[in-house]
């Protein structure tokens, strides 16, 4: 592949049977469904991919399936953060053996690092990592933002190749967009997917949007559409993307419910189990009758979009 | 042992010699100053002990050479919080095995759970764990409280046994307070040292204090003092805990500061190494002799206190 | 009177029979219940008092009666806190002109100053007043903490005479209790009325408790065994305070519940009229009837006590 | 003018030449280089023009010259935000005799309100205003965001016409401009004017930028890029727009460099004075020669783009 990628990178949902076991059949039907829907790559083990919660052996046996699947039809990016280095390490070593084409890691999130001590944090994992390696910016989740003199410091550095923003901060995602000029290998892509067409009209390559999981047609048009510079169609389709969003992802009360909402519809259509591991379940009844109603509506729409 | 327990449980900082690599020598020399110092149980695994930055190996070693150590003279807690259920299973059932008395789980702290997804949590937890529970209460690092609710129906489950507290919020622990008096066995402790003295006059059993690990002395008499209803020795205990925090925790700008001026401190004592795991890094000079000479004046205003 | 004030004060609410009208015979009756109750003094226009929802012409026919009517027998505070400087010296020439005995100012709360620039507001402030101020730290609604910097130069300024301490931060309560040892006559007073006997023990010289406009003698009686080192008796008073707040405070959803449950109560009593200034308003029906119930529980609760 | 209003409404400084001093000639230099500049209407009495720090007296002062020095040339939006409800009518009551357009409000910005109360606070607000009204949400100032039930609801409500929204999210941002559908009358700007293209991309009508104190037709000019639907244009003008405040805005650690950064810079410029109301202060001699510096940088910068 030719850096930077472009497009959609969906963050996988891990479709499981039970809290240690993974569900095959569905994992390899939802990697097909994505691939026909022209995504450019796969983003494995993040939040969406409830990586966290996941046993390592679990974590292991997840990246191996995926790059088998996969078998090189578009890059596979791992996540590895974790709060332990030695960790974090041990899965990017497994995942260069099995055949994946970068790691992603976002700050240690239990204590929260300063900017000096991520920067040196920084420059012992480098060393260490057989993949080349994204960062990840989410302050919400890590508590510890990636801030910008941190991007200037790793824009000099060869092994460390893009940035997934997650912060919905559009401001700070122009700043790097007109930093990484100095880079043109480098891969900018944005994680909240109601930021899509902004972050492309600010310069970003594509995003790692979970809606993607379901929809991806929908989102890899939207991407298109942004790059083409076409304002009138990315506001269409944005505005479908909000649907999704307004119709799935908000059942619940708790941050869960946008995975939970996405795990409730591909079960709903048939592709893989919705069984969620620890702390998390799977909607109850009522909620799986919302999104049933739901995804009919909106497959509605998405086919009158015609894309 | 009778439960509650009551007193100070330090928790214990981690020596290291590398990232990876125990300081054996320095742990047994830590562990055998706080028996003589008085302490009621050792609390490992925890922030203070970086639990979250190591190798799951190398908490496993730890674990058993501290049970090997004691050798039963006062109960070993084990931090087993974890964002994997699997992991901290498996942590609970290695403690088991070495002898450790009992575990110690905060809330999953990657995405954040609602209170009824953490209860349902703690449903799934406790049969699969072999030794009692302490919840541990710390939104600032976990995102999610332990909500008075949640208290409630854990006071119902025989298998949970205790909480350690570490919000330092005093009206949430004395709320608390009022619950336990229906489960004499419940131990109530609580973290933040500067709240020592409130604590257990607010009716806690003791408490997990950082600085413990340095003047063990210090914080069992402060424990003494405010449970004997003692409120002017108690105040004048408390005030020298609040210099040795002011003089020991605040040299760096970062919330590391605290555990690297307090494994700063034992290195210069001659107990044990100052490394930290990533992704942290010990004091450098400079304010190693601020640690120093600090140690040399807090020495003598806690020898003036003929505790 | 000689400093420092000791005891409770309370956050005296505003009787009102419309959005710009006071309820006068109940302002008169509510004050001579609380001075029958034993309180030290009186802490007007503060957010219990909904102050800064109320019009200046309002706020200064408040200042005027109550000074009246008090006649000095107990000494009247009343809070300038204010966005426009200007205004806020207005008030104060107002308050001193009716007699009133010193002013209190939180950071002005709409943009956020950082502390220098709060010295510095605060060195301009001292010189246009008329009264002795009081420093006022509520952090959650100011935006702008009084950091320990700057109360270490405001004990430097004879004109600043005291702090009131909203913060729930026990740990910085202590720290100014301990400063504060070098001017025996100021005045450290806490809000929240959870942490009262925790704030005497630590040193503070007693609370301006919300509650205490319902029940003086129970917050009275409660300073007083604290300061008194009677920590069984504190403790006893202590849970009666939570069970105020667990019966009255927490009906509503919103902030605001806590003065809707005072006015709402004292009006059940016959005191003076629930009526709120906007944003707020009184409760409805339903509320209305919980706090009539739990009125009675409580009244026999405390009865029990033999304050 | 008809509705809705597009383009740039700056949010003026207030030209001061002491705290309860206007600097006149300033201000009318000010208002001819904005009119000059293209600008599409004033937005007054903002954070940006130190409403809340000014006494009422001037607030009517300046209302009054600002009204007569336009003499209609554009519309004139008043700010009547305020913790008092009687206080915000009397200022809007002033602004409609002296001929200003509409007013502006925010949620009173003391004790936070719950949506409900926030929409009762609104209908007791709308039939006491002699001007039409637009929202401003401002969650980081008044801590109460305007939901997006409260837009709905409000859409309903004739006398309101339009958002004002410094929330800096974008995907609420866009939510909105799918509601205004409904209201084509309606005027929805954006506030932080890192946001003006995304913001206009997304359908909104324009900006409230600061930065269109100092340089005015920078910002006229993307709001119209922005809207012909020119990407390639927008995102030169806007790397421009975040150079400005790269150098402008950030040379102090406090929220208040945004405005001291833009008063100096007029006052560099021989526009106006930089005299700032309490809390805050001009900038002193240091920042002051970075800001000479900036200027001539930017200037050469804005130059070339041959607006």
């Amino acid at each position: 592949m030719k850096p930077p990628l472009t497009g959609i990178i969906p963050p996988l949902v891990t479709p499981l049977r039970d809290r240690n076991e993974l569900d095959v059949p569905g994992l390899e039907r939802l990697i097909q469904r994505l691939l026909d829907g022209g995504v450019s790559g796969l983003f494995i083990l993040g939040t969406t991919g409830e990586g966290p919660s996941l046993s390592y052996a679990l974590r292991r046996e997840l990246i191996e399936r995926i790059c088998r699947c996969v078998a090189g039809r578009v890059p596979v990016l791992v996540c590895i953060t974790d709060t332990a280095f030695v960790e974090s390490v041990n899965l990017a070593r497994h995942a260069a053996e099995v055949g994946a084409h970068a790691v992603v890691a976002a700050p240690p999130y239990y204590l929260p690092s300063g900017q000096p001590e991520l920067q040196e944090y920084l420059s012992h994992l480098i060393p260490e990592l057989p993949l080349p390696l994204l960062l990840y910016n989410n302050p919400a989740l890590t508590k510890v933002p990636i801030g910008l003199e941190t991007i200037q410091r790793s824009l000099a550095e060869r092994r460390i190749v893009g940035l997934k923003d997650s912060s919905a901060d559009i401001a700070y995602f122009r700043a790097v967009a007109g930093m990484v000029t100095q880079r043109p290998d480098w891969t900018l892509l944005v994680g909240p997917e109601d930021l899509l067409s902004d972050a492309v009209f600010a310069g970003g390559h594509g995003g790692v949007c979970g809606g993607a999981n379901l929809f991806p047609k929908l989102y890899v048009r939207l991407a298109e559409a942004a790059r083409a510079g076409n304002a009138e169609r990315a506001r269409a389709l944005q505005a479908q993307v909000r649907r999704v969003g307004a119709s799935i992802y908000r059942l619940g009360k708790h941050p869960s419910s946008l995975i939970k909402g996405i795990k409730c519809a591909l079960a709903c259509l048939g592709i893989c189990d919705d069984f969620m591991a620890e702390p998390f379940h799977r909607f109850r009844q009522e909620e799986r009758a919302r999104v049933e109603r739901s995804l009919g509506e909106l497959t509605a729409e998405i086919d009158a979009l015609a894309l």
